[in-house]
């Protein structure tokens, strides 16, 4: 029984969670689980796949949903006790105990700031919304996680991959501004505790993630060699945890290119999107057979609907 | 029959709307009055509880809701018989026929400017809709009056008292912001108009409401004195009404907190959200057993819905 | 079949659609056509009309509707194979095909920029939506056409004429800033294309609209003149397009007023709306008998449920 949708420690069993999904997918009849409730959609961040993805899956179990921008309400105040007499008007507290008054669950995008690598991994609007509400809350993307996206990546996976154990790749690719780690956290964290593949990680030095999220995993700094023999690549940008929300790279040599490609056992080439074109990987793979970018964006929605189907029949 | 929601003189028996919305509350079988017509809500101003209850009241009637922020559209003239050769592509009078071919009821929300109380009491905004659109228009918060959160708040004061005639206590209380008195004029509107309890009004010299609002209220300066033999305390910030708009005091002294709750009759404590913690009541009492303002949050909802539902019964 | 709903030349026969839409509109059962099916309604402008409507058509033909402001998502890059390295996140080839994943009928606006006549009249945004979207394409107005306002005008007209063959004049009026040329463009290419009705522009020289657009049209630069033996008079300002994006005049003498519209054979007046009133039209003639603005406003949402009822059709 899942209560949040916080992490992939909310999941009883992923490999059920994902076979699920896809079940969903393929049953053309929509569930009305939903019918007569509310999911209320809460965005701090731009957003195009979580956002209509969400809705979509909302919509096709029956559910109303009603999104709101940040910007549409009030400042939160974020500090336990505080004395609220500057720019701050609602507290986070009754923000969370007021929307449990109208959603059945509530999701929340609120990225990390990348200004103290301390508070984000705190992930404290998450984590306060999932003690004081009173309804299952979905991260539809924190500081540090990106749970609907892992679960989309996994069906993906399950749906492309010809054997059990593969060889994942997942590698950093150069981007102009500095971006979260949480989409890498969140892959991660959901491929390395419920399968069997094997994970190699290939980044500039100083790139490296979180010691949590990298356990169980090969570092390989040499990209060419990681590559090899590579069944999956999972590519995305972070900026640099230990020097924490740092650019401290942008060389083109890391752009993922067909000559890179080649290295691979004909491996598919995954990405969250949005993507960098001919930044982090070039037209020619973005566009060609390898790639299974839309794909997940696919299943975004189906991943999306699995979650809130559990989490309403618990309701 | 009503016609419109703007405020209390469009209700025909508040004690009978009041029982409406909470038989409405307690019938879980939704109505669907509203399947197949539309709810248009606007926004000129940030909104967290209004917008998120009457949009799940309109949708649990079935209805369709379209909601629209005022800087989605076109800046509106105000002016009749303007020249519109300045900044504003569209006059109110045109909006409000406009919407009213899309909509089968209109919410606007339009804050007071706070610098003209001549104009802001005019409620032009509203009372423009009211006279152009061709639909019923609901107050969701005009310059002057707020009347779904009064009604919510009659509901719960109907839901928790334990007599017929108590004695209610309006106290002003800090805040650092210059805010409107909107919902202060509104609750007295409401509670003096439609039943037998007895008002007291408690604020530092300079804060006194306008007198069409306060008319058969007693006023007591000394809060301390105010709150004895209190049934219910309701307690909201407002900017100067003589002084319009200015912050005239900020003095802490006026936070509602235990010691002054100890005084009342157990009295139960109510506030519209979002509050300012610790400077319009502290975190003790906010959190404490007296405190109704998350009833009174949920109760908007059903405001909202009866509201709705008288509405539309009329077309 | 309809494919996209991009211009007129997307419409097999103009009058067959427009007597579908007034069956429609006269037709009080709602077809569910939409039924579990998703319209994704894009917004790079200020809309009200067209964002209202095109969400009431779609809802009423059982569709979900998610709508959403380019500024709730990420930058587009508009470049083909750019080298995304600078301010843009997302190519908009990407997002066309992502969307794609979870709408079943995508409907754009985004304005001319005024800036660049071929970059405008290429059009390339929706352009580039037609070509990699894998579902329908509505154009909500683009740079240089608004086909949805121009079938709810010839559904107005055709309500509201009492021949067959009508003279029509076009007229341009004073507007204190530059805009587009996309209304009158489209009702040119509606209304010559599609009956036999005579239709006059008239403009002050440096106004001439794009060729393409004028061709079978009389040019009469004496408004009064062309006024003579009017049916129907449709009033829009435009930017010059020969002198691209500049207001050349605001003289009030074009100003539509009652003795002017006196010179017509009692013509209807239209207008897109929003208008400056006392700038395009005096409020006598707007306000007064021969004004069909509210019935064109009104048939914005018959036009839209004709056409998302016929893409639906195909898929």
């Amino acid at each position: 029984m899942m209560h949040n949708f916080y992490s992939v420690k909310d999941v009883q069993s992923v490999p059920d969670l994902v076979q699920a999904a896809i079940s969903l997918k393929n049953n053309t009849s929509d569930s009305q689980v939903g019918a007569g409730k509310t999911a209320v959609l809460l965005f701090f961040n731009p957003s195009l796949r979580t956002r209509l993805s969400t809705q979509k899956a909302a919509q096709s179990l029956g559910m109303h949903v009603i999104t709101l921008n940040a910007s549409e309400a009030w400042k939160w105040e974020m500090t336990p006790n505080a004395i609220m007499n500057a720019d701050k008007a609602e507290h986070i507290i009754d923000a969370a105990k007021v929307i449990s008054q109208y959603a059945d669950v509530i999701g929340i995008r609120a990225f990390a700031s990348l200004e103290n690598a301390a508070k984000d991994y705190e992930d404290q609007l998450l984590q306060t919304f999932i003690q004081y509400a009173e309804v299952p809350v979905v991260n539809l993307e924190s500081s540090i996680l990106h749970p609907c996206q892992s679960l989309a990546d996994l069906i993906t996976i399950a749906e492309h991959q010809t054997k059990s154990k593969n060889k994942i790749v997942v590698s950093w690719a150069p981007h102009p501004k500095a971006l979260p780690q949480a989409v890498t956290n969140s892959f991660l964290e959901w491929i390395t505790h419920t399968t069997d593949n094997e994970v190699t990680i290939t980044h500039p030095p100083g790139y490296e993630l979180a010691e949590r999220f990298t356990a169980g995993c090969k570092i390989q700094h040499d990209q060419a060699k990681a590559f090899e023999e590579a069944d999956f690549v999972y590519v995305k940008n972070w900026s640099s945890y230990k020097d924490y929300g740092k650019v401290l790279s942008t060389a083109p040599s890391w752009t993922i290119d067909q000559q890179l490609m080649d290295r691979t056992n004909q491996a598919k080439i995954m990405h969250c999107l949005p993507i960098r074109r001919n930044v982090i990987i070039t037209d020619e793979v973005l566009d060609g057979p390898q790639s299974l970018v839309y794909k997940q964006a696919e299943n975004r929605t189906h991943a999306a609907k699995v979650v809130l189907k559990q989490l309403l029949a618990n309701g």
